[in-house]
């Protein structure tokens, strides 16, 4: 546990030398940008494309450049270490640069060029830290190319291989081991990190929501990730003459549906927040205009970032829907496809998180992620923390995301702190 | 006005022959059935195909082999003529024999088969009748080929004509007019009916629908057909990620579009029978599971007998749907597409379809059609009626539909009765 004294004892940021490496994130930012721009608009990298291989290896050349070690491992994860003075095992931050499809400029790729540009910025400033800290890039985070998320990190952690996911392939049938191998990784490359086991993952992400823009807070001290389910919804009713069957007679499947929608929504409500519950897609067999549905399908995404919340309203809400497909007479059946559970960040460093920000006097806000990130995948490994900057609108994964200078710059402070608490203020393993 | 004396001389049916034309009838059926069954299972009769030609043909031969004055027109419609010995303006009374594809066996093909028979057992029974009847086989009344219901009855009346439906393809680019001309037909074929305008139209039809099973009842009797609005209703919202986006922040397209559709059905139910409401289709966009619906689209069926009551009651959810949409925070837009005015049929013949049944018997009900058929074409040149039998579970357009052979032989009977009723009985076309 870090001693509340040392927060009190919290080093000046050097603004002439944040000035200089902050123009060098947004160097990165916009140098990556620029060299994925997507002909259909915003930047495309998917994962083991020339695009974004070039990308990384732009990365690897820019960190060796400036000093630190770098190394990638086989799935193609790369790694920039700033070397310690003491065995602490290492301190990352990062994130990813894979995107999707004419996605944004700045998901993912902030993280890993603020743990870039915040390292940097250090070892100017402080030297050599005691614990060491690697940036980091990771491999497929979005499962954009190969319907496989996080696979850079669980990697990493050991939590997936080759064997688990090498025969997954992509949408034009080429397998993951195969686009690694033409890159230059996968199994028999010889690639190794080099580099420990961390002791724990710090990632500075944007928000992908609008609840800090609204709300005028520069911060977000992200509490936990939420859980999520993911539902089949299948009502079935009986397809009808629409002019020759009386609104009495018929069974309605979407008529059903509909109010079963409306009450996903209303109990949501009712939950209050952060719950969140959605019904992204709704389909209608025969789907004629002038036929009564006899059959809907419909999406439910549930997240909340306490597992038993989570449960008990999907156990309610699966419930409140077979009660109104009964006052249809229509037969509901449901299938589970995804069940995350909701990942915890790290209290002390969220209470960390919190004092730099009130040191720093920057407005902030303790709120869940709705959003999966690598950190999930590290949280069974070691303690993890992120930090949210704002999205304008909301809007991510769209070549519209965008955050301000000033709101990024807001953001890499808050993280060249907490890297500075835990890898120069003599913090030992034990104390994290 | 028929005199109320003529109806209680009612000459009685003679048994021994009408079971012999009932199964002329049912031949007449089978062989449609098998002359066109569809690999798919039921029938498929597109209209100018060959298998419509081939039936049309053969419907034209039986009919002149038994003493029928047949004849088509340029549109392929089918007449056979038991002239009549005085000059009154003939009554119609058929059907039509084209499909849906994979249609069933019963729908149009009933009713030129219990014309044909029936004028038939008039002919044998009574010899001459003093007006002409004429049995017809009409040409796309359901609009499966070309996008051009009721073409047939449509150029009869003269409310088409080539000019306006000869350039209409179907699903293979080939227009209406070329198919016709290909089949023997279109304008410089020279064919003409030789017909006059008809003083009325009798159609038997299977109901389409369930009523008649449900209630147990033997004929309906069509008071009018129903009329009809399609409308197409977009809902705009706020497409967002649906794990960042909490629940107060949300423009979701789709709850409020469910909302909406569970008013219209709330609300037909409130209106009454014959009032049906219909959302027959609904589409999302984007439609993916992890994001809040931006854009809902759904189709809006409305009938009823009554064009005020319609009128009414589509003004009305317009404004439900209006005011659902403003609670939301959404954007509601409605374009209609389809508008067609109720057609009554004539209360005479409803009355004298009525006592028929009583005279007969046979239990009956009066009832709208939900349905479109072609007296509510031929309405607005003459008096139309028209006599339901009932569809087995009200399935209808599909290889199942099924109406019983006891079940047909009570509405020919009717069919008959009224036939007799204005063929033979001496009324004048202003008693008409």
């Amino acid at each position: 546990m870090p001693d509340p004294a040392d927060i009190t004892s919290l080093p000046l940021l050097q603004e002439e030398a944040l000035e200089a490496y902050s123009t060098l994130l947004h160097k990165l930012l916009d140098d990556l940008e620029e060299m994925s721009a997507s002909e259909a608009g915003g930047c495309t990298r998917l994962l083991y494309s020339p695009s974004w291989l070039e990308a990384q290896h732009y990365l690897a050349d820019f960190m060796k450049e400036r000093g630190l070690g770098v190394s990638f491992d086989e799935a193609g994860n790369l790694y920039g270490c700033l070397q310690g003075t003491r065995n602490d095992a290492p301190l990352y931050t990062g994130s990813h640069i894979d995107t999707v499809q004419s996605g944004g400029k700045f998901d993912g790729a902030l993280g890993v060029a603020a743990g870039i540009a915040a390292l940097l910025y250090l070892k100017e400033t402080y030297g050599e830290p005691s614990r060491s800290l690697v940036a980091l890039s990771l491999s497929e985070e979005e499962g954009s190319r190969f319907p496989f998320a996080f696979w850079g990190s669980r990697s990493i952690t050991g939590l997936s291989s080759w064997a688990a996911a090498g025969e997954l392939k992509d949408a034009e049938g080429i397998t993951l081991q195969q686009a690694a191998e033409a890159a230059g990784f996968g199994p028999d490359s010889g690639l190794r990190s080099g580099i420990e086991a961390p002791a724990g993952y710090v990632e500075l992400h944007i928000e992908q929501g609008s609840v800090l823009e609204r709300t005028n807070t520069s911060i977000g001290v992200v509490t936990g990730i939420v859980g999520q389910k993911r539902i089949d919804i299948t009502v079935q009713g009986e397809a009808n003459h629409a002019g020759t069957t009386p609104m009495s007679y018929r069974k309605d499947a979407l008529a059903g549906a509909a109010e079963m929608i409306s009450e996903v929504r209303k109990q949501a409500i009712a939950y209050g927040d952060p719950l969140v519950a959605t019904v992204g897609n709704i389909e209608v067999f025969p789907g004629a205009v002038n036929v009564v549905p006899g059959t809907a399908q419909f999406t439910l995404d549930i997240r909340h970032t306490d597992q038993a919340i989570l449960h008990e309203y999907t156990e309610f809400i699966l419930q409140r829907i077979q009660t109104i497909a009964d006052s249809y007479e229509l037969i509901a059946s449901s299938e589970e496809h995804l069940a995350v559970e909701p990942t915890p960040m790290n209290p002390t460093w969220v209470e960390n998180t919190v004092e730099i920000c009130e040191q720093l006097g920057l407005s902030y806000r303790k709120m869940p992620s709705g959003a999966g990130h690598d950190a999930q995948i590290f949280a069974s490994k070691c303690d993890v923390a992120m930090i949210f900057v704002p999205s304008k609108d909301g809007i991510s994964h769209n070549p519209l995301e965008y955050t301000s200078r000033e709101q990024i710059d807001q953001g890499f402070k808050v993280l060249i702190e907490l890297l500075h608490q835990y890898g120069y203020r003599g913090k030992t393993d034990e104390e994290i």
